[in-house]
């Protein structure tokens, strides 16, 4: 059994193209988020809300990711902005080279923001870089609190935390403090956002976090590369 | 990039181990289930509820998988069967060699029902055969009726599936009649039972249900090989 070699392979091909990635949207002043989480975490309804509080002008994309179905990007393309279904087709994660065929007919300048949603898998897709700026970890309230040490390596990985569904926490034991102590064990000063996709909560804070993102990832591009 | 050969190796090699074990397991007269759920989905709980409701005197063991922590072996130990944590340090599903190195010191003639709970991973461990008579795909009601069509595989070669957390139902939008409606639209004749490991509810037919499955199991062995 010889498998970590084959293993680095295939990372380093993807942190290639990763690379190219992140080298382009740069470039185009993009902000790129990967949403990773468990399934039914709430990934596509925290899409959802965001994308029903953005103007019709905001100029982003979401790119969704499934191991099978169209399901999700059914439900993001009603709201009017470019959305594709990545299907894997068993691979429990999205990887680079999936991102830049998806990408390939959109022209990176006419977009702002663009949102990725991982297969659901708390586990895989945090070692496949896909060229995005932040990785963001959704917990719902219901997984219980000690998932930040149970999986830490995306807790570990991610820059910010959504808490979601805390419209649920008066029918259950979850205690969120002790959640977001956890992931500050894993990843000090962690940034977290508590959410409800139900009632709205948090969903402002949220926006303006992803606003604050962008502008802090524009800044960051030096002026020679900018488009 | 040539990775499909090495994977196939790599199944082939579980492929065996898990034969050896299958025939192992057989010969002693032991159910072995292998729950398979997200993270966060109740696997633990419901072990921690199905422990509470055994004789003491029953031959139980379980074997629980997690990529970090000891949390849910010192969850489940109090109840005083015989408990093992299997820490992966990364990998995102349990395998066959991991089992059988977790037993060596466990004598099989002492166990009438081995529990293996497996890593929080609704994708990779489905593609791993433990040996077990049974794969048992665990769903609470919070992650949504789509999992079944969005995660077949997992759907598909499980016996059963368990619908947790009913004890939500009240507080959210999840059709139960459409979640197993998926389920068999993936797997038809798939059984399924509702529990709240809150509550109770669905416990005692869970029970039933496990020795019903134990006694079929003893049944379906041949005179020849039983120890």
């Amino acid at each position: 059994m010889n498998r970590v070699p084959l293993e680095k392979k295939v990372l380093s091909e993807n942190d290639r193209i990763a690379a190219e990635l992140r080298e382009d949207f740069a470039r185009h002043g993009v902000l790129v988020v990967n949403l990773i989480s468990s399934p039914g975490s709430g990934k596509t309804s925290l899409l959802e809300q965001t994308l029903a509080r953005l103007e019709p002008s905001a100029r982003v994309a979401v790119l969704t990711g499934d191991i099978q179905t169209e399901n999700d990007a059914n439900r993001l393309k009603r709201f009017g902005f470019p959305v594709k279904q990545i299907t894997t087709g068993g691979t429990c994660h999205l990887d680079a080279r999936m991102i830049k065929n998806h990408l390939a007919d959109w022209p990176l300048d006419n977009l702002d923001i663009l949102f990725i949603e991982n297969v659901g898998n708390l586990v895989c897709p945090s070692s496949y870089d896909l060229g995005e700026q932040a990785k963001i970890v959704v917990l719902s309230v219901t997984e219980g609190e000690d998932k930040p040490l149970k999986y830490p390596s995306i807790f570990f990985k991610s820059e910010l935390l959504i808490l979601n569904k805390v419209d649920l926490l008066p029918y259950i034991t979850f205690k969120i403090e002790l959640a977001e102590a956890n992931a500050r064990r894993v990843h000090p000063g962690m940034e977290a956002i508590r959410v409800s996709c139900t009632t709205g909560e948090g969903l402002d804070e949220w926006i303006e976090w992803l606003q604050a993102r962008r502008e802090k990832s524009v800044e960051r591009i030096p002026e020679t590369v900018r488009a």
